[in-house]
């Protein structure tokens, strides 16, 4: 009987940052040189405010956010896809053996297709389908798992085992972005009513997504009140 | 019994480009004024030869490849890594069902780990070791399809059943770069002995990289002689 | 008496270029494995409007666009902040002697400052003031010329010379974008007022963005389309 | 007479920074798991050395460093051909009316080109050549910011009126960036003896890249030793 741990868990922990809306604000005023005058809380929103609605982009850019995340495979493919103003490192399945930690469904995780191929939406299910997914998804996942064991047991490098894992496998990275290329992710990958454009995330990385913005908009508290109230559109 | 395709092949197709040698020399004299005169193959390949020598990188950014690959996912893993002009689109599996075409290893490609597990050296093993390989990893792939296409007639969607595929599906994408992030890629990628720089890439992604390089040396042969001969760093 | 060449010419040649809109069109469609069907103009139209409405900007960057730009250096500076999918060489005024060729106003450009300095508002000014303008600014261009070639009769270095030199002198560089990163400048260096994000770009930079717009426009139909029909936001 | 401000300085500030040699450590430590175990300054040193001689890049990018420059435009100018790994804020000759602080050589800047035009070597001049080419140099000054008054003067906007302004002439900027594209931009803007590729930086971008370095290296103690250690070439 192998022993897999099985998980919903999506977690997102901030390692350390640095700026505010303060030094948003200080690198915008350079441009008129008033950048060594302090101004107030008041008067960097009202600043921040205009930038966003004039997409002016570079100010939102000096400063730093490191997250430490932990998700499927299949949430780290997606989030790798923004590659600007975004550095990563990630476990490597190269260099050692993975844990047997894998992603199973939520009850709240709706999980039927309906709409079109092109532009799929999906519906929560009959109540029992959680489960019966589950089942079927754990009882796959111990099976790669016990083959991985094998090969690696029968002398065959980690890389060579790995292959037979499946994408709801975890693993764990850092993740390094600045204001504007985080704006540039949610827009992307939280679906608000609000939003300019319409975006259909799917439901795991939304919730990262959404536990990254919360610690944002904690720190750029005028900044993230501007992405909200102007569509959700990066500058 | 389920039907799925085992495969060794790993494709690239280049399916456009434009820019050579004459291109890159151009944007180089612009520096001097002399971009519109023209120059025959030796005085490119000598100003070529220059501008690697001396890591002036960015003449060799005005030229485009366009390649299709068709890879498993654990080899576009690694690819997507590349962010800076590096341009990427990919099968999505949120939006198809996935075709059932899976990685085997072929008899030459090495399967056992030496070397510390930081510094892992991998070697050839023992000659029946591909075939028991292949055999376990089959099975794994099998049972991973037969729970895939269960969970779509449950009724779930697409993307909830695809955390049960391995990462040695097989996927499709496109990539587009310029000679100069394509050598910064090349430089990782492929492990040469006369290289400045040691590397060990997984033997898959590097047989990937070769079929690009001699399309990329066939088109651009200056460039790719003054790389060869230069220690194999991007410029 | 100095001899300098006054011009008001901004002109953007279309060096070499690859893909279009079916190669747009192409790349999208992988995501659903339709890549190696042929479409007609509609459906590759029809898709890329999709495309451009939900922000999906990736398929828009597997094509190359390489420009020859003359303009004055304060042309080239505000160009130059755009760093994301473009690639620049230009004039170096450290390995050659410059030309005397400076920009003066046409009759057409509007001088005259209205509006708070952070949000200027450039209007027509007298029907004289163009002429006025000119030879001031003529009689400067002279005197800094001047200096400049007697520096180096002394024997200083061009680099050390060229500090006298006004940003209203000529250069020539190459600049390399994808349909992507264009739009983007697009958005943001012309005025138009159907426009979902207003921009007050400066009037020179703006007469090199039309003209490379119109070029873009030729050859990319449905992308262009797409784009001035949705807002001018890049996707 | 006009009263303009005469200087040779070039100043660096560090407005604010995040992330030191542990959390470069800390996210290559994440490949093999390790990253939340605590490691010495040995420990995290030699793991940093290795990294850079095989260059393995991406631990170098979870960090950031905000720098203020106050430079002249020529200055400015090729800093900003770094794109990648670096964001800028600059003062605006649109929005402003620019102050009259204007670049003259120091005694020790080597004056006099020798070499071909392509491989300039700048050497010493005459002992009396710096006053000689200061003096031609002020009065250009003088006379281009004499005409930037008047035209203003005239009604014509700031941005109009800039075109004489030469681009010895200071801006300040802020400048943001990480370890990896520091160190890409030392490897080019540094001249060293040691360095693996040879570079001719011009004199004054060269005092501003030793003053970020001397930063970079009091906080960042491992990694430029690393660096200076092994051919200063960037990761």
């Amino acid at each position: 009987m192998t022993d897999i741990e099985l998980t919903s868990d999506l977690t997102v922990e901030l390692v350390q940052q640095v700026g505010d809306d303060a030094a948003i604000a200080r690198a915008a005023r350079v441009s008129t040189g008033a950048d060594k005058t302090e101004h107030d809380f008041a008067a960097n929103a009202k600043l921040i405010s205009y930038l966003m609605k004039n997409r002016h982009g570079s100010p939102f850019e000096h400063n730093s956010m490191t997250f430490r995340i932990s998700a499927p495979i299949f949430v780290i493919r997606e989030f790798m896809r923004h590659r600007i103003g975004w550095s990563y490192n990630e476990v490597s399945a190269r260099y050692k053996k993975l844990e047997p930690r894998f992603y199973v469904y939520p009850e709240r995780r709706p999980l039927v297709q309906s709409g079109s191929s092109a532009h799929p939406d999906i519906q929560a299910g009959a109540p029992e389908l959680t489960a019966k997914t589950n089942a079927g998804v754990t009882k796959a996942y111990q099976s790669s798992w016990r083959t991985y064991e094998a090969l690696i047991k029968q002398g065959v490098a980690y890389e060579v085992a790995r292959t037979v894992l499946p994408v709801g496998i975890y693993s764990d990275m850092y993740a390094t972005c600045n204001a504007r290329s985080l704006m540039a992710f949610l827009s992307l990958r939280v679906d608000e009513a609000e939003s300019t454009f319409q975006t259909k995330p799917q439901w795991e990385i939304e919730q990262v997504a959404r536990q990254m913005e919360s610690k944002f908009a904690s720190i750029f508290r005028a900044t993230w009140d501007a992405f909200d109230l102007n569509g959700r559109v990066a500058p």
